[in-house]
């Protein structure tokens, strides 16, 4: 799956992942209007909002990006319909050709993690038969509890051909509480992390040169990027942070290799709630999914201008 | 909701949450053959087993424990209809007035950490109507991002009257991959994790002293539990890893206070699959729920003779 993603980026020569994270606030009133006109203001209406929402939007982007990323969460605050609308929206991008990152940030004591590895890259096994619950792609993992929490998921990304990635250094403010705490050996929390996470990955490096294990590393964090990059050079590192959170173009740098590659940059509110920003608002709500479009066109240009500054240009002769 | 918890382990003298954890396997044949009769071998005859499973259990011990503890990876692992089984066994406890800690071990930057908040302590809005979709009444959290991915949960919980426990020490085996490193001045990661919990439950102590802030610190740890428990007055501690995962009641004192109180000691698999264990055998799979209900008075027992041993014997004069 790891291929699957760089070839998408390479396709699309867009190392981008749209964050499908659909709070309320963010979906059209008219959209809403209708889903409560078929459900009412309840759970059901809601789940319904996101997921005609969401619909809209990946018919604007599939052809342009490789891969989403649909925050769990906040499927999951509208109770099981909310997460009707999550399975929903998993099934139609697979339908569209894109890779699905579950942004779902797992993880628990060893047979706890084969529980949710099961449940979200699945099968899980019900009498003689095989289910494939959530079937996310890839699957975001918090690595607070060590090896036997990770290694699960690790395990079943083996047997299905599927990826996760792991947090080493979060784009949030307080992410450095314990993240960027100095051990007594000079290292810090994230380094260490990183280092497990390039040995996690050893057994699972693909033709592209990269392992199914990647890491989550923030764009606002660009100094510890450095660090983590050096640290595990066989990991995709997933970044959040561009954008609404604060982080330039410049900023993601350091999360690539050499070779151009190693880093694919996520954005969510910056498109899917692009038609409610100044700079879209000759789209207006009923154009919202266009508005949305050319949110990723212009993050495209953004960010691959930033790498052709530091790489060249990429897909040209040089 | 603390004062709520503290108060059932006082009536009832049972210091227990029974972990509702089922996997197929703790379930008797003739349970999911009921289920499977009405719905297939699908994920929805899956969670029926688990939902009819669990209901068996409750039945037998909500006189006995103030709480249980419903870890929604067992659920979950079964998609949408699992998680429906989540939702009736959290209502169905409710009812019978048990506390209910549901273990999701959640966790993210800000804004998702919000939207998890209302999912499981919630109200979420939906237009101008209010809905508590999981509506456990504490929850489980991972605190590797930092303090902003734990304040929203303490302060919907401090709005709904409800509680959280945060990690620090986990039972499992490689918890210490990340939480017992040294840090530079002298600490381990968990002992920050034991300040932070302290800190951030500070406003929120109650009648008997303890806030709605609590803390996970497994019994199979008992030297990191006496450091946390100094660090931690005023958390209660919810204790995994009695029973199955190897720990024996002595192994629990630590986290208890000089009051007696303190922590709550979790059992899963041995109450709710005793009825596949040597000792209780003679139960057979038709009174599984039985199985599980003397499997609480032992456990019962054997807490409370540990605490007697201890702080002398508590309900009787001295």
């Amino acid at each position: 799956m790891i291929d699957k993603l760089i070839n998408g980026i390479k396709e699309k020569n867009a190392p981008i992942v749209v964050g499908l994270d659909p709070n309320l606030a963010f979906v059209p009133q008219f959209v809403k209007d209708t889903a409560f006109a078929s459900f009412g203001q309840t759970l059901e209406g809601a789940g319904e909002a996101i997921w005609l929402f969401n619909r809209a939007i990946i018919d604007q982007i599939y052809d342009l990006v490789p891969a989403v990323k649909p925050q769990i969460a906040m499927y999951e605050q509208f109770g099981i319909p909310g997460l009707e609308a999550f399975v929903k929206t998993v099934d139609y991008c697979h339908q569209k050709g894109l890779v699905v990152i579950g942004d779902v940030k797992r993880g628990d004591i060893g047979s706890t993690s084969e529980a949710y590895a099961r449940g979200h890259l699945g099968p899980v096994e019900i009498g003689g038969k095989s289910y494939f619950p959530f079937n996310e792609d890839f699957v975001t993992l918090n690595p607070y509890m060590g090896a036997d929490s990770v290694l699960p998921f690790v395990k079943m990304a083996g047997q299905t051909g599927k990826g996760v990635f792991i947090l080493v250094k979060t784009s949030n403010p307080s992410s450095g509480d314990f993240q960027d705490v100095e051990t007594k050996d000079g290292s810090r929390i994230f380094e260490l992390a990183a280092r497990k996470v390039e040995e996690w990955g050893a057994g699972s490096i693909g033709e592209n040169g990269y392992s199914s294990v990647g890491a989550v590393v923030g764009a606002t964090y660009p100094e510890q990027a450095k660090t983590a990059r050096a640290l595990m050079p066989h990991a995709y590192i997933l970044v959040p942070g561009y954008g609404a959170q604060g982080a330039s173009a410049q900023d993601l740098l350091p999360n690539f290799n050499e070779d151009g590659l190693g880093a694919i940059i996520n954005s969510s509110r910056g498109i899917i709630a692009a038609w409610k920003k100044e700079e879209y608002k000759e789209f207006g709500q009923y154009k919202f999914a266009l508005a949305s479009r050319q949110a990723v066109l212009d993050m495209k240009e953004d960010i691959n201008a930033a790498l052709a500054s530091r790489f060249g240009h990429k897909g040209e002769e040089k």
